[in-house]
């Protein structure tokens, strides 16, 4: 059988089921990632599990969310996974190291591999062939434990890539391109696979670029072979062992097909407030600018560095514009300031913040009120940078830098030739602020702050499900909505109780109070409900304010599969209308969930206004069993002992 | 006459009064600068004062506290501040050029000039032999409108500096010596002026780590003379129009003196919480250390980074240390990052800040619960890092980089040769970050963001002072303890009554309710009362809770003198044991405050346990009229109009 390189993976590693689109199957996982976001909580959920150590090859606890710091929380917690990591054989990345994605794809990422991360882009290391999937923290923590990850074997879409990039297009604007075509769910279900002639032109960050964003498709994980391109990038990296080829069979099956000349792209950037709002930069420059932020996971490797820096060099930041730029590794970092680059970005009066997420992550940066500001980064929903009404654009490291010269949104194209940026033959390769685990980790104390709440067991469900609709939302409704990851917010989150008082604070005050009142309830939403990042605290928290169902649309990916880890039903419409059939307070019951899950469909009834709403499950018996047991965390403790 | 430095700067600026100690003077403010946590109100109050442009040789407005921004409300205060700045011919430095002293210092502070800053570190500035005194941002907004700055002639005390420090000995150890020998409010009511062989021995740089460090005293200021030190550093930034000699004449007479043997010191560190808590780094080292944080306005020169770069090359910080780095400006940055000395920093594992005051103001790197962190700072009041339990450790940049190395604190002389620093011949000068303001200032528009809520008009007192005690606290009580600031609060600055509800919370939570509950009322304190920080709204926010009067045993200077500014009486008890006979919700009454108030002195009435307390106010006669007119706002609007 001729096989695409998704599927050689899968086979690779499959334990449980069948390679068919849509049936559900089991995957043993080689490597997982989390950050400290969502790391606190995942390795609370490991340590429930009752293991000795990680049974994976290798697990990488990065810090590179919370390192403003400005309580005892993110300390606190850093030194939390920091022991916990030398406990159970973990390495752990220290504050400053950079950020996960590009940490991990300098040192850890290997082709062939697959790696379960607890955060929404983790597809950024199918930049160099490794099946990366995001998730939540407890499936990441049950990896970990030896568990094998069950997915829905995803539409495989082959992506063909012609021609080259012209100058001052970058892989940026093929992934908005994607999501100027696809929209941001049109990759619910997919992975993308990219081949083509294309891909030889492009360099593994530019893949990973590509792979990175193809979160906002809503895909499950973006791949691309591993090359000559790829063996070169491993080799200066110092990773020959881990080179391999890696290329589809002739002849491959696909299930679809998109095809995108690179030689007719040009630079695209995407208004407020979704990555799927993409226009031509012709029809949107001179828009005024307040800020520019250059760096995330998705552009902040050493070439989109030199290629800013280059363009910065001798020129002077327009003074109406905060230029801030945050590199994405401390390799990248050692690099620029080797280079000399780093002394000409300074000079040029950018503001260089640590190798951190920062500013996407709305940690600190946050622009002034209806303030425009543009950024290399992956999301631009609305409030996500810390000010609501801000307007953020995503842009190329190309546009965002003449964006900071000019104070408009401006076309790179007007300055003639780029400059060249060439891969370093040999990165530098220091890895002193890995810390790997011990060999004797018996003598380790694991510290616990006072932050840290321990996690409560999830509830299981009664007979019959019966609530109100605490809340109605409309489609597109992001992790960000439900429960917003602010500077503020996020030092709670490993202190459930605290972060429950802003559950959907962003559209509505009274939620958390409204939901405790009623002793839970029912949300009702529409299309791709949960889009975003992979945050289970958008599930976990629901779920202790007694949220027992979510009837939507459709769902977002990743979101779905944390409803049920956190013992949510999640469900949706036969016929879409019937959204219109229910609003807020209506009471609704469902009768025998457990033969309703089995057969997969119900009847909802709309008790309020006597209306009959037919539902779909769509979930595999593994689901059935965890939601049947209040939860993924139950269900393991009831079934695992930690041996694949 | 024979003069001294401070006399002869005083002389030459001297607009009322005569020049006896204990006198009071007004002086002609050369230059001023602020910053953008006090400056936001300076601003709004020079706005009040209805004037047209600065009457100031030069005023700059920093930006360097509020840049973690992580709400919309910092770079809203930004952009007032910069367009206020250049509605009113202020300079503007944008955030990332660099902390207000350090850049002062390098592009702007002159010998033989005077400089009022509303910041407590502004005596800085007195390393390059400038008569610079901190004061509240009101009193900086009056000299900006071309009002003279009254003060009491403050005792000049000589510090003689003999010999030379030893390998390893550092500025910052001068300092630390002096406060162990003098305490916190040894220097209250006075001006220290350096003289003596060892002066020449000291780079400006180091002059300004024991000038800046002076604050902590309590002094008025400290200042170093202009000699060819002084005029080599101007010529090696490009100032070579700024250079005078200024020395004090042969025989100068002062009101007393202090020797220091440089050769006879050694490395010295401040134990938590006070900065006079010194001790030898040889009795204390060895301590666990979490956390080392190398920056602020006191140890952030291009000096103290090569020599922190050269301690750590080729090395890498200890796992179980955060080391972060802050340096103090751009021109300290981009030479960092031309020598290579930055990659160097980069490499051995150090997280680079930005060129802001950041963790010395809770600005970010708070430790966690119970941390040791070792700071090259100059304040270790409990909980100003962040986190309440902290334990914070003043040390020289040598110090803190040992200690980094090891995980303990270390003594830097185990390490051998010391490396050699040399001053350059030729800073790196740019200044594209600093906005200087245009010709045609008619057409700015000022921009005020929705947090920043007008200045209330401050309260005439009436005719008898009655009221509660609202709280009675102890010895040494910081502005810290009277109104914290930490990043969730510095972003409130310009929003009173926002930040009104924070007044004392970190020794009593109810203090604000209660306060208002009373409408007002007095508080009671023990020595030094509101040293620390210059900033104003220590006395703006109890004045708007309605606080009428403080009773202490003894004022820190600047604290003492927003409090008459914001129409607070501060009286202090004639018999200090007096402070046994008042205690919490005691009913106290002050018989006709204006005849009292002339007298100097008068009878305060516990009612409530019926004794007399004999109180004095020591108050010139222009802080009277302030105080009867409710406050210097009311007091300049009543009297002034902008010229002198």
């Amino acid at each position: 059988m001729k096989l695409n390189i998704t599927q050689k993976i899968l086979l690779n590693h499959l334990v449980e089921g069948e390679l068919r689109a849509g049936e559900e199957i089991a995957i043993k996982i080689d490597q997982t990632l989390t950050q400290d976001a969502t790391g606190t909580m995942a390795y609370l959920q490991l340590e429930a599990m009752g293991i000795d150590r990680v049974k994976t090859k290798r697990s990488v606890a990065y810090i590179d969310h919370n390192t403003l710091q400005t309580g005892y929380e993110n300390a606190d917690d850093h030194k939390f996974i920091a022991t916990i990591a030398q406990k159970y054989g973990i390495y752990y990345s220290k504050p400053g190291n950079g950020i996960c994605h590009q940490v991990n794809l300098e040192r850890f990422a290997v082709p062939g591999d697959t790696l379960l991360g607890s955060d929404s882009h983790t597809p950024t290391a199918g930049g160099i062939g490794c099946l990366a999937i995001g998730a939540g923290g407890l499936d990441v923590a049950a990896a970990m434990a030896g568990y094998p990850y069950y997915l829905r074997v995803p539409q495989i879409i082959n992506v063909e890539l012609k021609g080259k990039l012209k100058p001052w297009v970058t892989a940026k604007d093929v992934i908005l391109e994607l999501l100027r075509r696809l929209s941001v769910k049109g990759g619910v279900g997919k992975i993308f696979e990219y081949t083509g002639e294309g891909v030889k032109t492009l360099s593994i960050h530019e893949r990973a670029t590509i792979a990175n964003m193809g979160a906002e498709l809503g895909a499950t994980t973006s791949i691309f072979p591993s090359d000559e391109v790829t063996c070169k990038f491993l080799k200066a990296q110092g990773r020959e062992k881990d080179r391999i080829e890696l290329l589809p069979d002739v002849g491959a099956n696909y299930d679809g097909k998109i095809e995108i000349n690179l030689s007719e792209l040009e630079p695209l950037v995407a208004l407020p407030h979704s990555p799927d709002n993409v226009h031509p930069i012709n029809e949107v420059k001179g828009i005024k600018v307040d800020q520019v932020a250059i760096g995330s996971c998705t552009n902040s490797s050493y070439k989109d560095m030199m290629l800013v820096g280059k363009m910065l060099k001798g020129k002077t930041v327009h003074p109406g514009v905060s230029l801030v730029i945050s590199p994405g590794s401390k390799q990248v970092l050692t690099m620029m300031a080797q280079s000399g680059i780093l002394a000409d970005i300074i000079s040029a009066g950018a503001r260089i913040l640590e190798c951190t997420c920062g500013p996407c992550i709305g940690m600190g940066q946050a622009p002034g009120t209806g303030e425009v500001s543009v950024r290399t980064f992956n999301r631009n929903f609305k409030g996500r940078c810390g000010t609501q009404n801000a307007q953020v654009i995503l842009a190329s490291p190309a546009v965002a830098a003449i964006t900071a010269l000019r104070g408009e949104l401006s076309d790179p194209r007007e300055l003639g030739d780029m400059p060249e940026v060439c891969e370093p033959e040999k990165y530098v390769i220091e890895d002193n602020m890995i810390i790997p685990p011990p060999i004797d980790r018996d003598s380790i104390k694991v510290y616990y702050g006072p932050n840290i709440i321990p996690i409560s067991a999830g509830r299981e469900p009664g007979e019959h499900l019966e609530g109100s609709v605490l809340i109605k939302v409309g489609d597109n409704i992001t992790t960000d909505h439900i429960l917003p990851s602010t500077a503020k917010l996020l030092p709670l989150r490993s202190n459930i109780p605290a972060l429950a008082e802003y559950c959907f604070s962003v559209i509505d005050k009274d939620f958390s109070k409204r939901a405790k009142e009623n002793s839970g309830g029912i949300i009702v939403a529409g299309e791709n409900y949960g889009q975003g990042s992979s945050r289970e605290h958008a599930a976990l928290v629901p779920s202790y304010l007694g949220v027992k169902a979510v009837i939507a649309k459709s769902f977002a990916r990743i979101h779905r599969d944390n409803l049920v880890n956190y013992g949510i039903i999640p469900m949706t419409f036969k016929k879409v209308e019937d959204y219109e059939n229910i609003t807020d307070n209506d009471k609704l019951v469902l009768k025998n969930i457990k033969e309703s899950l089995m057969k997969g469909e119900a009847i909802l009834k709309n008790v309020t206004r006597n209306i009959e709403i037919p539902v779909k499950f769509d979930l595999g018996p593994r689901q059935i069993k965890i939601l049947l047991a209040g939860g993924l965390l139950n269900f393991i403790k009831q079934n695992f002992r930690g041996e694949v």
